[in-house]
């Protein structure tokens, strides 16, 4: 018996999101089935993180447990054959028994991308969120800034979300800018159901001037969804890396 | 009578190509039908080249002539509005009256991505072409500099081209990897149908040591389209700039 971790890229915009529904074209399904094709049989998958529909990710992490032959290096290959094009195993690698792709993370970075730019952008449009106003990105910092460290962030918790322990740490936010692109990365253990994207929502309105700097600090002190900006687009958001 | 140029975006992962086709979903046919609701009549619109079926751009220029009374400034806005997400306006100016997008053109930009891994990345799937052999792509850069110049392309010409003046000018061709990606930067004031593409390649059988970095000049010189390598896929490459 092996244990194999699996790292997996996919562009999110065709996708019902990552987890398993019925009839709906997810991630997983597609992963499950690559992997019976693989293994020979139905065979369940541990996956690191869900994300929403229209999320990207380039660094998810699954994990299964089989006694399969095939070297672990050639089963992305094996399993790319029989993905779509928009989503890909990009590395296997045998791990100890005992390791979970969810249990095991200890930090996730999520980047939410911003196109900052009169216009928006034909080629870009399906990975970035197209903001038109002019954004102080360093104001946008100085607030996400105030809230990182471990708080209660259940005013950055989507409406529909059952979580009912919503304590997170939000380890370190950093946003920068390149050219028309701003860049904000997010890391941390876990989140809430569209919490960076809340949280990113919110920092637009710091970006516009909409909303003061402490503004953000003040919604999450408050622990009402009601004083937080509104949640960003699904496309801007990518899972970039988890870390064990 | 103001005569426009506009700046457009978009990635052609799913359209039909740029030139209008009836029938079919193509960039152009979008243009015509979001211009038609900016002027208030079907208007001509000239544009400076046509690419491939799943070829981007990111600065196609075309120009159209027009006694509208709105803001040129507004017009992009105005456009995209009518423009389906995976194609933008993101320019307009006015131009002197006698300014052709295709006959005025100066120098092309075309960029060719390459991504050099050993697997496919199901998030940059639709950008990039996948090679998982490792390429040597200073090899492919020398091969492609000793094609520099005025030639006669014939070599690297389409083969369902009618095009008979097979005379080009390929002024400089930059190769440079960062990371998995490998660019292959192509500047010239026209090209044949399929030229790029067919050129890249070939420069792909040399950075994997199936041809010699001669081997691409010898094909040249053959003006025998069967002595290049094959026409790389359409997604790699993007209509970056066109110099005026």
């Amino acid at each position: 018996m092996k244990n194999i971790a699996l790292k997996i890229a996919y562009n999110g915009r065709n996708f019902s999101g990552y987890q398993y529904q019925p009839g709906l074209r997810t991630v997983e399904a597609h992963l499950l089935d690559a992997l019976e094709f693989l293994v020979g049989q139905r065979t369940k998958l541990y996956s690191a993180g869900r994300t929403d529909k229209g999320v990207h990710a380039l660094g998810q992490v699954a994990n299964f447990r089989s006694n399969i032959k095939v070297q672990t290096v050639m089963i992305p290959q094996v399993m790319n054959c029989y993905l779509p094009d928009d989503v890909s195993v990009i590395q296997a690698k045998e791990v100890p028994m005992d390791f979970h792709a969810r249990y095991w993370a200890k930090t996730k970075h999520y980047r939410y991308t911003i196109y900052n730019n009169r216009q928006r952008n034909g080629f870009f449009f399906d990975r970035v969120t197209h903001i038109h106003h002019p954004l102080d990105h360093k104001a946008m910092e100085r607030a996400l800034k105030q809230v990182e460290g471990a708080h209660d962030f259940r005013s950055f918790m989507g409406r529909d979300s059952s979580q009912e322990e919503t304590l997170r740490g939000l380890d370190r936010v950093r946003v920068h800018r390149q050219g028309p692109f701003i860049y904000l990365d997010f890391y941390g253990r876990s989140f809430l159901k569209n919490m960076v994207r809340i949280l990113v929502g919110t920092a637009i309105e710091v970006g516009q001037g909409k909303r003061s700097e402490e503004g953000i600090y003040e919604a999450l002190m408050a622990k009402d969804r009601t004083l937080a900006g509104t949640t960003a687009p699904a496309g801007g958001l990518t899972l970039m890396r988890i870390y064990y």
